[in-house]
């Protein structure tokens, strides 16, 4: 077919095909052959796409995400985002591996053959992502080692623990041994000397980059840099005067975290290139940083390009602006229906806890300050407070008149009991209680609440769905969205999994919450990497000391 | 050392250090630790390197070539080539492979663990070129999967039979499936629909582009464009308008065949560097073209750049016009006296012949047009010339008077006592004959001769020698040059390699030969894989027909 002795399966006609390699549009046809390009040229085919007028790039291919935080499974999010142009993805499963395990990473793995939607992982390094965190147990080297034999998982995920890396620790060292040079990283705010250590070690990407400098630097150091425009943290404005600095080289989009509102309301990838276009990149350098430039990263021959041998993923847009494909042929053909996957009965009962009353999450106090975790409007670093609790019965009491909450999380992968306990300020709740599974990295059960009880109740009530969104007010359920798959996701259609969300949102805002995501940002205050003070299941972490603190500011 | 809190091994200080990621000349010291580079900032070291005023760069990368062309043992090419910025290269074994099989390889990959010089192979696609050669034996699939084990054995070698990959031959899919997407190219001339079907096969890269327009389809069809400077082909100035026009992206230099005399003369890869400098090329550019892009191309990610985490093969410059090193760090230390390598005797006894005599050049012949080799100026193609040999006592005879000469190809391998016999144009000896076993790609014999005994002589003075080249007059030796290893090599020091090769082209002259490169151009005429009318030990091809055809016009 591609010396066109033979008619082609299809043939994209009369399109402006980009080329990622010279930045040209060709006048050309595209001949596609079993799935993949067989030529650009003149050709003719049993089926012809007319594409006159309009513009013929290759799918879009996300460098660096998690499948979990759409909260969809692998169908319905393929059904999400490959009408948005996404044909390709780069996931670290490292929420499903805190809760199911290597276990889990292949039940996904498994799954994602059944979709059209190309997904490739990376082993995740950092399970737990510190000594602080319960998962249901760690992931070891040889679990690592293991992954890594899939041909689905391709390098070693974002190696968020930065710290031991540039302090040479001989554990994370033995990961990054496994994966040669093939490791993303995570390195936020790292510069100097510790960059070129961290960069010395053999990881050779970052999605942490908040500035052009720190992109810069890191671009120096022979590191790729992968524009991140998540639904929390959105760098990708920050970072495009890299792409005017030195050309779209070695750089990459990715979503990293999104929400399915999100998705649904913006776009994914797709809405990366349109917003670095609006903002004045050219439409050639957006394209090859979501085509080519992800899949030279990653290794991925024969995605990316429109070109002889690569896969026929291809997208035709009637403009350079929205982006927005009008047709999207996954090797080769149009996306038709994609059955829904089966779910086995074992990722569902993931929630294992003892039973939990009123009086767990009392706190005996004496009276004094007590540390209080401040939520940063925006940002997923946190403020580490101090305030005294009003003190009853000799317990230390939540005082919503002061914007002063309890917090816990309560371990849940195997039933151990352990809870632990604090306060936190900037939800701004005046009753009930808030709940969820999603508690990165863990995954326990983060609960934050104005009442005792209300946060029982919600934590039961967690156990009782198998994981998920719960809100409660008075010992009654407001509003929940049940996450059965691992607490993480649901197996339900997006528009249910949004209303669902929403109508949590809405419940909340009934509680007095006033924090613009609240469920985003509480899914964060157990993830013991980032700073300043968070808390676990263990307690309390001084993220900058990185140790455990006691709640009270005066013990020791 | 990385984080400063030690003393690095050696820092590089004060120059003006190149980044091949961003194109910037950085003010930085350069760490080194172990061999690699292990930052760059400002350090202190137990050693340190003033390069005040200096450009500090990476090494050169050789993207394609073949270390039997040298004529040296692999040592003396190290001797020849570091100090002049070559810290590694690419190199396809396949000559010494038609002479000494796999078995040949293996020794050479592990001659290369004693120098250096970083030696990586790729698997020779193409023994023999075709199947009018005869090479000790063939090299089929099971012995390329085996060679492509070894780890400095990275791909698949240029696959010469584009004929047969864009035909569809399955025993051409069948090598390109062992190395997936890394396999070299070579499609001289190959356009269109052609070139579409050999990339398509997953071939990624060609370094026979003669013309801008050819690499620019080459580019847009997904392939790499590997710029070659040989001692006869020489592209770089035709091809250097493709980095004008799209940047030096996807291309990289190679020297694929270069004569001792020639590196001697001219240099390597750093006289690629200076010829595109000196051709209005930026300094960064062609860097770039000569460090980072063939390691991106090969997947060499220690290679090619000085960043942290990569070998620290450092050459600092005087000035960036003539990239003359003064000084080269290959894995951090200077270079300094590379010990003589072992050459075993086996790979030295490979001349195997029956006796020959003067009527085995003899020609039976009535009389009529016999076909005869045209030889091209400066060029490895050939015209298909006609011409009627005088003849005596039954035979067709030479006739130095109308430049008409015999040619013969000996079968050295296996005793089989197969010659094959023709005419050749071109020369002008009007007297003896020369004799070489540089003759690609089989390297059996080649002789061409004014005189059937001096042709007989030469052959058996060849076989004397165990290879080599000769220069025979009235029976009597006039010059040689013994290459006793596979009767490709030298094992003598450079000086005396060229002396020899230098006494042989005056011998030659003394015959009176006029052509400008005699032996080189010889060792082409028994390649029938290029047009147009070639000869090997089976007799003439007819390269564009591509089979073999009788010496007289008019038989059949």
């Amino acid at each position: 077919m591609a010396r066109g002795d033979e008619l082609a399966d299809v043939v994209i006609q009369g399109g402006q095909v980009f080329s990622v390699f010279t930045r040209e549009w060709l006048e050309t046809d595209v001949a596609i052959c079993d799935g993949y390009v067989a030529g650009l040229g003149e050709y003719a085919g049993r089926e012809v796409i007319h594409a006159e007028g309009k513009h013929v790039v290759p799918g879009f291919v996300d460098a660096h995400m998690h499948l979990e935080s759409s909260k969809l499974l692998v169908d319905e999010f393929a059904r999400l985002v490959l009408p948005l142009g996404t044909t390709a993805v780069v996931a670290d499963p490292h929420e499903i591996a805190n809760v199911l395990g290597t276990d889990g990473v292949h039940w996904l793995a498994d799954l994602c053959a059944q979709v059209p939607l190309d997904v490739f992982f990376m082993a995740s390094s950092c399970v737990p992502a510190s000594a602080f965190e319960s998962p249901r147990r760690p992931l070891n080297p040889g679990d690592l080692e293991g992954l890594l034999r899939r041909r689905r998982v391709i390098g070693l995920a974002e190696m968020m623990n930065f710290p031991g890396v540039i302090a040479g620790d001989p554990h994370e060292l033995e990961k990054l041994a496994l994966a040669a040079t093939h490791v993303d990283g995570h390195a936020p705010g790292v510069l100097g000397k510790d960059l070129q250590a961290y960069a010395a070690a053999g990881i050779r990407s970052d999605h942490e980059c908040f500035t052009a400098e720190e992109g810069r630097e890191r671009l120096r150091a022979g590191m790729w840099v992968l524009i991140r425009e998540a639904s929390a943290a959105r760098n990708l404005a920050a970072l495009l005067p890299l792409v005017e600095e030195f050309g779209p080289h070695r750089l990459a989009f990715c979503t990293d975290d999104r929400e399915p509102e999100h998705i649904a309301e913006e776009g994914h990838v797709n809405s990366m290139v349109r917003e670095a276009v609006a903002l004045g990149t050219s439409p050639e350098d957006a394209l090859v940083m979501a085509t080519l430039n992800p899949c030279l990263w990653h290794g991925l021959t024969r995605l990316g390009a429109l070109a002889p041998g690569y896969q026929a993923d291809v997208l035709v847009l009637p403009d350079l602006e929205r982006f927005e494909p009008e047709l999207v042929l996954k090797a080769g053909k149009p996306v038709e229906e994609i059955a829904r996957v089966e779910v086995p009965e074992w990722v569902k009962s993931t929630v294992n806890i003892e039973p939990v009353a009123v009086n767990d999450f009392q706190i005996p106090w004496e009276g004094g300050a007590a540390r209080v975790i401040g939520l940063v409007e925006g940002q997923i670093v946190t403020e580490a407070l101090e305030d005294e609790p009003p003190v009853e019965n000799g317990s230390a009491e939540p005082d919503p008149a002061r914007d002063l909450l309890k917090i816990a999380v309560v371990e849940r992968h195997l039933s151990s009991g352990r809870i632990g306990l604090g306060f936190v300020r900037g939800f701004g709740l005046e009753k009930g209680a808030m709940a969820s599974t999603i508690a990165h990295d863990a995954h326990n059960i983060v609960v934050v609440g104005a009442d005792d009880g209300d946060m029982a109740r919600a934590v039961q009530r967690i156990a009782e769905i198998g994981g998920g969104i719960v809100v409660v007010e008075s010992r009654g359920v407001k509003a929940e969205l049940p996450l059965p798959v691992a607490g993480l996701l649901s197996d339900a259609p997006l528009a249910e999994v949004v209303a669902g969300s929403e109508a949590c949102v809405e419940a909340a805002r009934a509680l007095g919450c006033t924090y613009p995501s609240p469920f985003q940002t509480m899914a964060f205050l157990a993830l013991s990497v980032i700073p300043a003070l968070k808390i676990t299941d263990r307690g309390l972490v001084d993220v900058d000391r990185f140790e455990l603190v006691p709640l009270a500011v005066d013990s020791q």
